[in-house]
């Protein structure tokens, strides 16, 4: 039985509704063992056949620090680059990053490659890998969004770059590389929205009854 | 500033050390309006550049429904014959989907090609569709539990065959089968490991430091 009370529920979803890519950190450390107890929380995720697939590296070393940075630097100047008038002047504007300020920062990949799990559920499609640890990075985010943190996902990055900088295995997918820290503002309202970016649509353009 | 307490995060972390994948049904009908209500919650999971790539396909039709049965029996007969002695004896017992009962079924795909977001934060790492699809999954999936509901992610489908049995956008990209319901039983431990097919290992395994 379920031990959830409608109390309980409406609070989640608020965290749900709450939660925003947070970009905009405070410099301020967080209390040691905070990332690893989201970690903790983050292994108790779905995985395909108890795969387990995640792959936490928590990036300290101020020299890799500053290759992931250069990293974004120039993917972000190649997307610049994609978009023209209008377009390109909003997408200057943004802030899609928080890497110069925040305090923990950490990159996940998924091993396809494991033994764990003994394949169940990955014959047909591999991708299962890196789908539960993209769950995981899920759970470290609302975990971490209910201790009031705020988490931010990087993808504008050269996944082969992110893999020699950080020294993993080859054969490692790289899913984000993630801020985390005490965010400065929070909002209802998600960053690109506010920017003009885009606009969420009702949940009944995505559904279709078959 | 948040307002989640500790009491809160006690119990979401409760409901994450407890979600489980069901496979195990009751037959019994959801209230109407149960899934759309699932479904416009999920709709609020983070996504890329704000795309929302997610697409909900409920899955009605009585011989829709016997198409991907029969695509699971046939895609679960062939990952049972690539294991041999115990291990394969073991995984003939598993059951490993709810498609005989669960009372509510559907699909959920990805779509790269939505204009929506104008391509932010997908042009190094186009399946960010698909991971930004997988965290509506696991949205959908924490609120199902919290209300007591159990949801099963069928992943041993061959993917055209979905695709085509469900009649959807053939680049649209198959991310899985979920069945929705009453759950049998409710348990702490996953039904893999009670099985003796794979055990959880610590956090600590899967985290680097660099």
């Amino acid at each position: 039985m379920t031990g959830f009370d409608e109390a309980f529920r409406n609070e989640l979803r608020e965290l749900i509704r709450w939660r925003r890519d947070v970009r905009r950190f405070r410099r301020d450390p967080l209390p040691p063992g905070t990332v690893e107890r989201l970690i903790e929380l983050a292994s108790l995720a779905p995985s395909v056949g108890l795969s387990q697939p995640w792959r936490f590296v928590l990036v300290e070393d101020a020299a890799r620090r500053a290759a992931v940075r250069a990293n974004f630097e120039r993917s972000n100047a190649d997307a610049l680059a994609a978009y023209a008038g209008e377009r390109a002047q909003r997408y200057a504007c943004l802030k899609l990053a928080g890497l110069d300020e925040a305090p923990v920062q950490l990159a996940v990949f998924a091993d396809r490659g494991t033994a764990q799990g003994h394949g169940l559920g990955r014959r047909t499609m591999p991708e299962m890998a890196e789908y539960s640890a993209v769950m995981a990075i899920h759970t470290l985010w609302l975990v971490a969004r209910a201790e009031g943190l705020g988490l931010g996902w990087v993808s504008i990055l050269d996944r082969a770059d992110v893999i020699r900088a950080l020294d993993v295995p080859p054969e490692w997918i790289f899913l984000g590389y993630f801020c985390l820290g005490y965010p400065q503002i929070e909002t209802l309202t998600p960053e690109l929205e506010r920017e003009g970016w885009e606009q969420r649509r009702p949940w009944q353009d995505f559904v279709l009854r078959r």
